[in-house]
């Protein structure tokens, strides 16, 4: 199928979330043996899950994590604490089960599969599935970091991929992503679809100065000058500003809502991927959960524009969905306490007067 | 060996944590490929951990949870929003596998043991523990809601269920409570040891009223009017104003510091057991882990007086150790990472410029 009509596909077959699964939800929580409300913002977990998948009982079976990995030509601007090349060994590193993201996924048990959208280096490991659109996308801040066909190419690996993880099995759906100096592009495109100061939404990425933030903030302010990105284009946006693992994550992000798929984002790339998400169908942010909330400012901004709630505030900065990971046996909880805990009348519990 | 010899012993054994295994741990995640303190509080919590158990590379093998059960004379006060019998109802429900506790106990393949320290009506059941010291409390409104040696022998228990459990192989343990009306309780210990006023500490427990709720700020401060609670002497405090259960988690607390065991607490009354024992030996605020800070208003002043950050923040109020159950795999996560995590040598990745 050509590339643009897996997007419509795709875009076609999102639906609404179920309300009436989400009252079923409400009404079996309020049987089981704990006080009222008492497991707070995991009920709500619980009840959207079940508006999600569409069942009051809903199962999350075969959690996948997919790492879109891509590099990114604004790092010759020296935005980023780590050189470029350390995308692909990171890529390797987390295919090969030496990366935090990879201990995480051997804990819960969790298929990790690193997707190689546009790394520069060339990557040739057994572990890594190659996707490359381009090699990086182009400097941003001398013109678009990609053409509008290429944005729709790593959209489309996106969605290719988890329509084959759908099915493989696969009921939740945890999504990261490695490159270099990828904050940059992350924070460029949230200040457009968020409409806010490049100041607000830029942070110290993997871990930069004082001066190396205003320098990053001065480079975001070029592209913008440079690429004059339309809020009301999303296409153009991405294009414009993003990088290739973004569009692949926002690909990704609406292949799952329309597999009524639960999405655990991660940090601030994932965020921002489901933020343009929604500007393609508003319904999609009925099947985003917020795993964490990073340390990168803009992350806690986005993640309040659609509507979130983290599950994590831990200062996390690192990525390669690990906050998703680390977030996932919480959401396993949720769900074993709601299909597992006996209610008052099967334990015979006398019950609020 | 006496009640009074068993608390001696267990007191002297107390030693201040390992600043030296700190620092070895401290370089060891310097060396992990992520970028410098990615992970966050995680790594915070990794390097206490470390000094807990005074090795740079500490393993948390045999997780153990206890539950410690027990009545309280003043729920006659109508201070709880659930019956008494609720209590003895719970711990069968507990034991049974029916409870949240006993599913997340599950999930994690946690050893979870409860024990009845005074729950007023029989228990028999194979799995709970008897350990009663008497049926439930005095209501404290009337007089001390123990007799000193009462409180020592519920403490005795706490401390001879954590040898039990450490001689079997136990290196971390969760601690939580079962016991209807408990939060009345932990609140007055709470207002005297950590000096607040009794209407900052008190919540609404399981669900209660407006109405209930200035009840039981009223109820606290006649309890503590007819007791004369004196903040010097957490003896005296745990006896006038405590619960046979929150006597049991301070030993337990106790006994874990004594064999440098991590101990995750849950909700307010194991964050007031936790207050208690650290005025016994003020070492053992180091060996604590908050695995989350409840709704209870008390709770958050009880972590930040002990000098702790939560894990979570969920608006949980549950109790039977449910939040430390839930924290539970961010704590073995951040110790997988920590062991098995590629170095930047060991994987061939370049360092920060």
């Amino acid at each position: 199928m050509p590339v643009q009509s897996v997007i419509q596909d795709c875009l076609d077959r999102i639906r609404p979330v179920s309300s009436a699964a989400a009252d079923a939800a409400r009404l079996r929580l309020d049987r089981l043996t704990k006080p009222l409300g008492s497991l707070g913002r995991l009920e709500d977990v619980m009840v959207r899950v079940a508006a999600m998948v569409a069942s009051p009982a809903p199962r999350l079976e075969q959690p996948t994590c997919l790492v879109f990995a891509a590099d990114h030509g604004v790092a010759a601007e020296g935005v980023s604490a780590y050189p470029q090349e350390v995308t692909a060994q990171m890529a390797v590193n987390i295919a090969s089960g030496g990366a935090v993201s990879s201990v995480l996924a051997r804990q819960h048990q969790v298929r990790l599969q690193v997707v190689d959208v546009g790394v520069t280096a060339p990557l040739r490991h057994p572990g890594i599935l190659n996707r490359r659109v381009r090699a990086g996308t182009r400097n941003f801040t001398a013109g678009p970091a990609m053409t509008r066909s290429e944005a729709e190419a790593a959209v489309c690996t996106g969605i290719d991929t988890v329509n084959q993880a759908h099915a493989a099995g696969c009921g939740l759906l945890l999504v990261g992503e490695m490159g270099i100096a990828n904050t940059t592009p992350a924070a460029a495109m949230a200040a457009v679809l968020g409409q806010w100061p490049v100041s607000q939404v830029v942070g110290t990425g993997t871990g930069i100065s004082k001066a190396q933030w205003e320098h990053k903030v001065h480079v975001i302010e070029r592209a913008l000058d440079v690429n004059h990105p339309d809020a009301e284009d999303p296409w153009q946006v991405l294009a414009a500003l993003g990088g290739l693992e973004i569009a692949a994550l926002g690909g990704a992000i609406l292949a799952a809502a329309a597999h009524r798929m639960p999405v655990l984002l991660d940090g601030l790339m994932t965020g921002v991927a489901a933020l343009w998400a929604c500007r393609l169908a508003a319904d999609v942010k009925d099947y985003l959960l917020a795993s964490h909330v990073s340390a990168e400012p803009g992350h806690r901004m986005v993640i309040s524009a659609l509507g979130l709630q983290p599950l994590l505030d831990l200062e996390l900065r690192l990525g390669e969905a690990s906050g998703a990971l680390l977030a996932l046996p919480l959401l396993l909880a949720a769900q074993r306490v709601f299909t597992e805990t006996a209610t008052f009348e099967e334990a015979g519990v006398s019950e609020q007067a």
